[in-house]
């Protein structure tokens, strides 16, 4: 199996783990930079992520536009993907969620902070950007160069940036590291509502995130979720073809 | 196919995406004004939505009376629907829910709002019926053509009216615009009701529920949630039979 | 089919669907009156709800003694359906359960009330029995004929009492009448939870609840839900085997 | 069956019904004392719960070395098992999970304690160990011998400790114990913080724990969950091979 042709199977078993996973539904999608061309990244066609096969992966240049001769409606938002592959070129992988648990911190004046230990993956900040700081009222959908880059400016050099109103996004170096991400950020918001009304809590410690954020991404620690979140997901043929 | 039988076919399909989504249970439902008739609507008997089937299908005259001669058990609350298509026009479906997360703010005194860019689609209103106001002590049913119209009224222009006690009414200019809003008011409400604990939240500015709410519902990006809603209800074959 | 074995099908059916709704796991039990010996109760022997089948049935007298010479090990708590069958004859089915967004109402001070439209089945008044004021320090199980009469003096002539620490159990005239309270209770015990965390509500008015907890056990609203908690805990075939 | 084959049996039918009771997802393990070397216990390959089969068993000395030649990645957490295996003769069977309600509680100055005749087993005390009170900052992951005995000697004669920002470690002095408590200490805390919400609450008294926690886990009342569990979880073949 060739890489590209690799990355585009782990691709679509990536958008199903994050369907079954319920951190997607109808909406919300991930991005894979391409293996060969790091100037062009892998996404869906305009569909859901839980039905997503090979076929539908198009790919686009980092500004967004379709490569190639590829007719079909892309997704009106590939601009997060590409406004933060092309500032940050050591991240591989993307997921933009509008996952429920994470939705209230983008709205709320509290801040969501890494509390359990696979929450240190979320890194020591996690910033908010609203799309009316720079753009006035819209209606909230990020659907151009400028609004990808707006975001990507906002992510800075954290993992994970907020979007008010709207979801986050996930800035990951390997596609394993981007999934673990998306699946316990918003276990980690969960567990920080519930802390906060219980009282007073103790977060992570600053040097415990950068400790916790550490794991190598290819040990068996790390890669023993892929092989569990693809066959819950359906996968296992998909994971066996190699 | 002709535009009965694809308008049944496709409110089939409505009913147990319904369903399957967690919105209705044993309990609401959904229905069409006929495509050739605008002074009927398509609504299923008396049973609930995820066991309906294309011939469970009944017509109805706005003011909920059985067209023809079928002498099968209708929906106690066919009024819903009626009074709704009756004062409004441009209305094709109509979806009734006694969905949890909503439940709360119908009895509540804090108001229900738009707080993400899926919630646009609900409107910079959302009204709270109480029939107690116009009929006093009943079992809160609406079983008439009077209560559907004190309902219809308190609707107004709106998209959305909460139910006090019962749950919601959500009238949509298209299929797929009334599934989006009782998807999706159900997960803003939830969304509200965690931020309002977290503290003090920013909810859409009315400019943004416009703009969010004038997503063309023929577009691709609306449109993929209908795929993939009726494929995860097991509707894949009423689906490709065009 | 006779009465007898109609009636076990019957309660088999209703042992699943509990199991299915998430209202029982484990543990908790559905039981029937015996159709023609008043002063028995058919219950299965000690057995998870899910796995109930026709042959697990046990018949007891009303003090929980096993009719006959039937050796299996019933269940510890059979005393609970003991009590209310002795003192409440117009009562056909009992429900016990550990529901769990119920249990905060059964060790809290705040009252647990109808709020919502299905909850009037729950009636103007839910007591809550606490097993230590008659017996002291226990492991809280209701365990011989004295505790189960304690309980059902405690439910007296309303439909449902709270059992503080432990769960709930629920008395109906008819069997899907007791289903009804077992699925719907939770519910409003949750909207109730999510409701006063919102600010002040509207409860049901005293009159509402009378109304709408007078709905015919025999109509097609009520026998829907029948038909569809039935087929969705996989018991199409018992359904149809009239 | 020999005694060691059966062990591996039902380790792993443990394994699958803590993944599907949702105790543990991709991380969290379960592990067994050798029924003949009490110096050893039985714990899955680096692997999720929900896929372990027989083969994935290995064996490890009470300070986490693997015995024999197996060269497979073994659980990073093992000192865990082995913690509490080496300082408590009595205990059978130990599992540590992530559970989402129990968490608040590992960070938070609110004490969890029994509230729900189920959580009698809970014991009359829950400790929470902080790593950082010995080793300062880390990634909180417990991946030596020191660790693991620093977490059972702040366990002592408890069933179960919470971990600070990690999850919980529960000691079974059977399986079905173990598993109980892993099952029942996210409900029980559920309810817990629910019941806070709501105002005032009654906990369960000492001497209601204890009694609770007295109940024989050879009786048919404890064996019932093992026999639901397993077969929700796909095991009935399993199961079935006596």
């Amino acid at each position: 199996m060739d890489k590209l042709t690799r990355a585009i199977r782990d691709l679509v078993i990536a958008n199903r783990i994050l369907a079954n996973e319920g951190v997607v539904d109808a909406y919300g999608h991930i991005s894979l930079r391409h293996p060969e061309h790091p100037d062009r990244f892998l996404l869906s066609r305009s569909r859901s992520p839980e039905l997503v096969e090979p076929e539908d992966i198009m790919q686009f240049s980092l500004d967004g536009k379709v490569v190639g001769d590829d007719k079909r409606p892309p997704y009106l938002e590939r601009f997060i993907h590409g406004g933060v592959f092309e500032s940050r070129p050591e991240i591989m992988a993307v997921v933009h969620s509008h996952a429920q648990s994470v939705l209230p911190y983008s709205i709320s004046s509290t801040p969501l902070q890494p509390v359990i230990h696979v929450g240190a993956i979320l890194g020591t900040h996690i910033p908010i950007w609203d799309i009316a700081d720079d753009f006035g009222d819209t209606n909230l959908l990020v659907v151009n160069p400028d609004q990808g880059r707006s975001l990507a400016k906002r992510l800075g050099p954290y993992s994970i940036s907020l979007m008010r109103g709207h979801g986050f996004t996930a800035a990951g170096k390997t596609l394993i590291q981007a999934l673990w991400m998306a699946v316990y950020l918003p276990v980690n918001a969960a567990v920080q509502s519930e802390a906060s009304r219980l009282g007073p809590f103790k977060p992570l410690s600053k040097r415990e995130i950068e400790l916790g954020g550490a794991l190598d991404p290819t040990s068996p620690a790390m890669l023993r979720s892929w092989e569990y979140w693809a066959k819950r997901a359906g996968c296992e043929a998909l994971l066996n073809d190699d």
